[in-house]
């Protein structure tokens, strides 16, 4: 595959997704959108989640913001229909917390006990303030920000889950590794904004690095990056961890940090791509034990379709950085698995699980975990990439 | 295959499963069981969970008072240390609730905002005292299902979950079919018990009855049996409603009620067999959506042990009650299936993940959902049945 040829099928690629969202999900009556499409885009359960509500705030605005092909009324709208839907319904009450399953109306059925919706709801609304100049959305965000870095950083009993005496510290991933992405989405490489939240970018890419022990990217480690006991020490999510990855060489790309590069790269983009290849079905797992044990989850053999969104970008970004020929021969090795088995070329958008050989196992196209953010994000950060290097090659 | 066949098959499986357990699973230094076995007997997480803990001191206790073959001094101790271990850790210092994890000295790990785990500490500790004949057992089991009833039918505020007005009141099958099972395994027939919990015994099976509307056994409806919104109102689960079914045909039998076992077998057994199965691949599925659109869990067409095993119970105890050949074939049917496919013969137990297509998708014997339970009760209950029938055909 040649560079030109990639933008144009990345580009219809992108179109056809977005089409699918705008056609099918907006909720005229209450705002917000609609997160449960089946194949074709009919709704089949009307209920709304709180962080896909967020993250299809944040890509609507993210595309406005960035391709003239999308700054359009139209995107701005939607974007703007989904923002108020957050300040309005998913932001609780007391505004400290951000629910996880509304109401279509936006009434609340679901609170959970992780910090994740939140972080969707502050990148949603910094995007949607860039794109609109209103500051009441970015106030919101920074506000949400720092209850945030409080929850990530120092304190999670406001969160409800009770600490007890059995369970080991322990740092997830996830938190930091979502820290890390809201900060990169909150400053926008914007310099006095960078040296604001600087000491939590520091923490973040410290806590994300204490994961790797060079091999592998473990989903929880100690807070000092000592190994946990059993099952939950032993997991390795290969998706995070190539997330993970590209979040790395965002922040190495913004400090010129070669050092955080090389490490992102070998330990968070080529280790888990090697050992999360399943060699005999093509794609990658869901997840692992390093030790080789089972996994206990259910799905952990299954393909996921935001995994192999996670490795395209990682993969084409660690081209860019190096210029190594491998990473764009893997990129596209990726790309042609990816978008050959999970892109529907009938109705638009992708299915989001398959099984271990590659069969559909879910056919909707939206559901609780699946929203408008995976899919267009990848496709649109391999454009602007690709388009990168294809004037650098002109 | 003809009942004295079956009946070897079944002992001959159940001594296997059983053996398997007592070889691997027990804790000598804490007391109690690990939970998580690889499929050769290695323990590969010594973390324990409370609701596996409650179940296996049931198994045991229950093996050890009605098979003379099982009523050993190891199998009552082994049964005792599990009931010490369930009342000095599993129950939390104040007493109200039971922790879902443990570590293997018994700290507590994780409390669930769901009440079972305490079902099962509630039939492990009362089948212990029937076996041990010391009340202090009992006394446990009882108080901790006053608490059972009152979250069941009048307030679950203590569990922890928090009702937000978007959650429309709901039913959850799991609830009544779980306090039907444990006022059964109570009173084990005994008719002062019976009588001093007659009237729970009357609103659990009213309240199951109304999760089903003559076709469909519905996991989720209103209180008032009408049909909720949205995939929770079309999720069905067979395996849940053919093992309510066999709960109610107990029931039946026990009150000698003919209108409630035509209605147990019509509605909870036959309804659910037969939307349940998978004519492509054999064997039934996990989750369903009643209109036909795609289940959101990613486990949905998985093949699962235990959905196998209450078919078993529950097209055995049919025949049983009608004598009608229909369900004998079914139930070899079933039988000849679930032993094939799940049944390990080179290291004893049963493989609980099957993939759709029937290859083993999870390889360990014992993990958080799966413990020393549905096999060996299911080889238990078709080994009491076969044996009567087996007598009456003599």
């Amino acid at each position: 595959m040649d560079i030109c040829e990639c933008v144009k099928r990345i580009k219809k690629e992108l179109d056809s997704v977005v089409s699918f969202w705008t056609a099918h999900s907006h909720d005229k009556v209450n705002g917000g959108y609609y997160n449960c499409l089946t194949e074709d885009g009919k709704v089949y359960d009307s209920l709304k989640y709180g962080w896909l509500q967020g993250r299809q705030v944040w890509m609507y605005s993210k595309l406005y913001n960035t391709l003239s092909h999308y700054h359009t009324p139209e995107i701005l709208g939607a974007a703007k229909t989904g923002g108020e839907f957050l300040l309005k319904h998913v932001l609780s009450s007391g505004g400290s917390r951000c629910y996880f399953i509304l109401t279509e109306e936006g009434k609340p059925c679901k609170l959970q006990r992780k910090p994740y919706t939140e972080c969707f709801f502050v990148i949603g609304l910094a995007e949607l303030s860039r794109a609109t100049g209103e500051e009441r959305y970015w106030l919101a965000a920074e506000s949400m920000l720092a209850s945030l870095i409080h929850w990530i950083r120092f304190d999670d009993s406001e969160l409800g889950a009770p600490n007890l005496p059995g369970c080991d510290p322990c740092s997830e991933l996830g938190r930091p590794m979502m820290l890390l992405n809201v900060l990169t989405e909150i400053c926008n490489g914007q310099s006095e904004l960078r040296d604001k939240y600087k000491e939590h970018f520091q923490w973040a890419v410290e806590a994300i690095l204490k994961h790797s022990d060079g091999n592998w990217v473990r989903e929880h480690v100690a807070p000092n990056g000592s190994l946990l006991s059993g099952c939950r020490g032993r997991q390795v999510t290969p998706g995070h961890a190539l997330e993970a990855g590209w979040f790395l060489l965002q922040e190495a790309a913004t400090r010129g940090d070669t050092a955080l590069q090389s490490k992102a790269i070998k330990q968070f983009i080529e280790a888990p791509y090697a050992y999360g290849q399943d060699k005999e079905f093509g794609g990658l797992y869901y997840f692992l034990d390093t030790d080789g044990y089972c996994p206990t989850q259910l799905e952990w053999s299954m393909k996921l379709w935001w995994v192999h969104c996670e490795a395209m970008i990682a993969f084409l970004m660690a081209y860019e950085a190096t210029g190594d020929k491998q990473f764009w021969t893997t990129f596209s090795k990726i790309t042609d698995y990816t978008l050959s088995k999970f892109s529907d070329q009938t109705h638009g958008e992708w299915y989001g699980y398959l099984t271990r050989t590659g069969e559909i196992n879910q056919t909707f196209k939206g559901g609780p975990y699946k929203g408008c953010f995976h899919v267009p994000r990848c496709l649109l950060y391999c454009l602007q990439i690709l388009e990168r290097l294809d004037k650098n090659t002109d």
